[in-house]
């Protein structure tokens, strides 16, 4: 069950950088579900690498459904997505350099230097393609439910995107955008930021901000399986997520429960929140206001500047000079990966509570 | 599966605040690891309330090992540990009067009604002292394998602890605190700052800060049972937690890549990094350098103070007065699960990669 | 998770012969379930050891619920139940004379000595008491939708019960039975057989069959939780069980598929099968008619006559004489067990394919 | 979790008969394994159709590993193992024609009529393909641990191979046999028997018995998860597999305690049992003698002769009469299967027990 997740909604992932084919399968679909495949790629291509703030790898991520898809709709039985690899260019690896803060060491003692080091293996951030495609079909299913899910990029460096606002209105622009950012001055100063940093043969990383709009009350379980478990399980599957915090997240710790308690009201004949301080979740379980929670993505590992590191063979130390094709950035391409987990967290919890059936109902 | 977690060393938690009993059955131990159960003892009364900072309901929390343990030793069968609740106060509870930022209207959704809603029922912390005993029997084991865990307050309000600084000597010292801070001018002024909240009939919350020394190398996998993910889902499943980062965490933002990234270094024959900001974990797995996380508790929902709340019966806004026995601050004693957790999960993800025998070797 | 099983349904069991106490917590029974205690009682009591044909030890097996039960009615956490043993009889143990066909050697070996050999340790049929309380809440739940589970015992040496005529009214026989034969000529000839075996100081075995009525077609999944695998994984479980055949089972080596095919006819407007050789499984769900099955159950192995064995720590060949109590047949006990772990089973099954707001619907 | 299967070495099976391609991903192998891939398309072109004893379909299977294999060695990463459809045959479809004791009648309930019912889609035999190539993979690491394991066709109407002889010799002699009986007189006799029935438009059944060698002692868990229990499950979900017993199975009801129960002798200074009723298997554990347990297969539903049945759509009686591509047989290719899932399941068991590490050791 290592590359397994989901109670119900189960997802099998496979797949490195430089292999043959990437994939997943995706078990427990309700037959009869109509995809639009067309929004599965069009999540694939806000993933994918574009322009000057991304690896000048360019995959296509064209993907093929091989099983679990009939006549337009699921088959109720493992639908598997796969995507071939293309653009993989051979050359000559010296994986013992190590870069650092890579898995290139943690692989290589894991592994003990078995693993397909090509591209960083099954460690790439390429592996995340698949998980698009899944969390996308979790995204259609969620969204006839009325269920909406939209990450915008909170924070660059000290550039920092507006809050939410309408709420509606901003998911909704989000899903249209390839560089996810609310604010049109923030998202360009963003931009060169990470144009700046590429130029100094450097990086930067962000933090994301979600929105989850109709989570019905009721959904999740108390303590090993509360939203916050599950969710944050997923999300730090995402690589380069080395922190989850929701609602108000590590800023409780400066303010009196007086603050930060959530009064109730009534909203017609509905309860609501008079604040959303505890992020749409009590206990574990959702109370029907909108889920909120943030991530923050490190920034990418593989930089130009030359850095001191280690020859794992000779067991001396070295200097790495990377070349190749890498991102200066990924948490504008990791948004669409952590939509992708939010959706397939949730949809698996919707089915804990509701059963299978309520899927195509 | 719902209270159910880990795969290797698999906890099974059941128990409400004012049932007759509490407990845990902890099921994947090897047969014949001595326990020492004076130590599990104190571990329990580290979590007891104490002194002004905490509820007046003072529990004794004796446990009782009902099977799997036989001359002194674990069977290889399921340990079934057990806590009497004693210290219940019968009195009538107005559970529709729901408390803000508690479990109340989330439990009365998902369980219409038919919630034990005494004193907060499974949702109480109270749940988490047998989770705190299941916890000392694994820290045991990780202690035997030189594997140390320990957790300091990092911070309350605008008080701050000073950082992590000889690393044996520091978790050494922790061990013994009840009231976990290394710097004495802050914890007394943590103290003072939490006695206040009370006298004003308020609470306030913390940032904990956990090291794990010794982990080696290799523990953890990629994607989604990284050690990022699986202890995150059991931290999360600590009531009141809200937020978890990793090495550097939300501060990664900050930073570019060439501040950010780990370098290797060689320290003797061994591979090491200069930096720690990854918290010890590339690609999931721990890299042999220390493992560090800060959770934050928010703070107590529980307060004297009047609160805007909803009757859930009648459908209609009303305020809110507690009444009885509550803890000001639970951050301090929130410190021993968190513990206790992360030892479990981490005993976990070591039988994954070494198999049970490694337990007793 | 080796002592847990169920994945909406799960049960988690813990205890030893002569242990403190023996039980199980069932988690992910939906909130606001009424339970009939005295009918768990009941089956607990069909359990118990009673007359000539049986142990000595006769425990009273009154079963405690110590949390997940409130105002008479689940309250949707974890369930756990109690049962304390009292009739333990301290006395001095030999456990590495190996008693044969039983678990000695085995726990010998995989607990390297350190199992609770007493009266069998965790290996003693005793355990199955806390399954069966577990099972007889699920059976409740399952009859309110009008799922009936029966069996009776099929054949013991050359005595042959008669089979299944009227269903429901056989069922409802059945239940009422301590010794589960509908035809009464062949009951009192397996209790004279039992006897006389006893007399003999040995011991015999027997094959159950067990008739599930009123299954809702669809039901199970393909491959590896068909309802044969998962049953078969629930009966394999219940200490003695040698043997499960669905249907027509082993005899359909003697068959041509002309033969043994069920032909589909209409029935009204229902779709039926004119025979029942699949026992109301196709592909591994069901098909709705009665799903039926078989179990071996061995005789018991603790027999008074002296047998070859070896002494484990002398590894020498010696004779065992046993002495103490023991039953010269379960296999009439053991249906009660097979009842239980049937309906824990295929409650988990509806709850996969309905959700678990289906158990309260 | 409906597809998947496994703890320690999971796979997650998807496809159907007609589709792109069918596959498995197989996780949780150690890295660094050498793997013999000709053995592996051995084991693939047993179970092909051959001959006139099997249907006309004849796929050449050619596997194919997209991921988790580098460098002839597994990576320690998930291996995805894919076989492309290539003679499936279009044709006219009327799946609303239910074929007698086939999936299809249970297939419209459950996925309501969305099912991919070309050639059976999921419920295909063909399915069994990459579960085959699977277990070609698992059965090689247990070989190089010694644990070997064969079946032969134990009964096919009133014709009986002989008994197991000298083990050995008799497995190595199975592995290399088409039609797998140790006799060659009932070997020819079997096959006529098939031809026969096949000339008269029938199909029959058979009894396989299967052996596995030098299982260690220890292996398996008491209750939920004995050999007997996994292994039951895994074997249920080979199609077709109707009954499964172990050691003397169904025949225990036929003997007294005193017959039954297995000696204990000292064989040097091992201890071994004098017979092997138990089928090596005591309290759900391996004792280290051979394990030892039959299945049965049902005659193949697929028969040329008219056959009475019921159109879904029209909710009318019809007669079926088939044509296409079946076999009269399948347990000859079952056994393959038989072979690949308990392999499977016992590497998964060996790995409980030993961890990860044991593989490679």
């Amino acid at each position: 069950m290592k590359s397994t997740i989901g109670k119900n909604i189960t997802i099998s992932l496979y797949g490195e950088s430089h292999g043959e084919s990437i994939g997943v399968v995706i078990d427990g679909l309700e037959a009869g579900i109509k995809l639009n495949l067309d929004a599965v790629q069009a999540q694939l291509d806000k993933r994918r690498a574009k322009g000057k703030i991304s690896t000048q790898r360019h995959e296509e991520d064209l993907f093929h459904i091989t099983s679990g898809f009939f006549n337009g709709c699921t088959t109720g039985t493992p639908l598997h997505i796969q995507i071939m690899n293309k653009e993989q260019h051979s050359r000559d690896y010296t994986p013992q350099l190590l870069r650092p803060s890579h898995a290139d060491y943690t692989a290589y003692v894991k592994y003990h230097g078995c693993q397909d080091y090509r591209g960083g293996g099954h460690f790439s951030g390429r592996i995340t393609a698949p998980l698009v495609a899944a969390g996308a079909i979790a995204q259609q299913i969620l969204e006839k439910k009325g269920i909406l899910i939209g990450t915008h990029i909170k924070q660059c460096m000290d550039i920092h995107d507006r809050e939410f606002d309408d709420l509606n209105a901003d998911l909704k622009a989000l899903s249209a955008m390839d560089f996810a950012v609310l604010d049109n001055d923030a998202q360009s100063a963003m931009i060169k930021l990470i144009e700046a940093a590429a130029a100094q043969k450097d990086s930067v990383g962000g933090i994301l901000e979600t929105m989850i709009l109709n989570v019905p009350a009721g959904i999740g379980e108390p303590y090993f399986h509360s939203i916050e478990s599950n969710l944050s399980a997923y999300l730090f599957s995402v690589p380069a997520v080395k922190g989850v915090e929701f609602g108000m997240g590590f800023d409780f710790v400066n303010h009196y429960g007086s603050e930060a308690n959530d009064a109730w009201l009534m909203s017609g004949d509905k309860i609501v929140s008079k604040t959303n301080n505890n992020g749409g979740i009590n206990g574990g379980i959702a109370n029907g206001m909108p889920i909120l929670f943030r991530t923050v993505i490190k920034p990418t590992p593989s930089i130009f500047k030359p850095q001191q590191t280690v020859d794992y063979n000779e067991k001396k130390e070295t200097i790495l000079e990377l070349k190749g094709r890498h991102d200066p950035a990924i948490f504008h391409r990791a948004r669409v990966v952590v939509d992708a987990v939010t959706a397939l967290c949730l949809l698996d919890l919707c089915v804990e509570a509701y059963g299978g059936k309520w899927m195509r109902d």
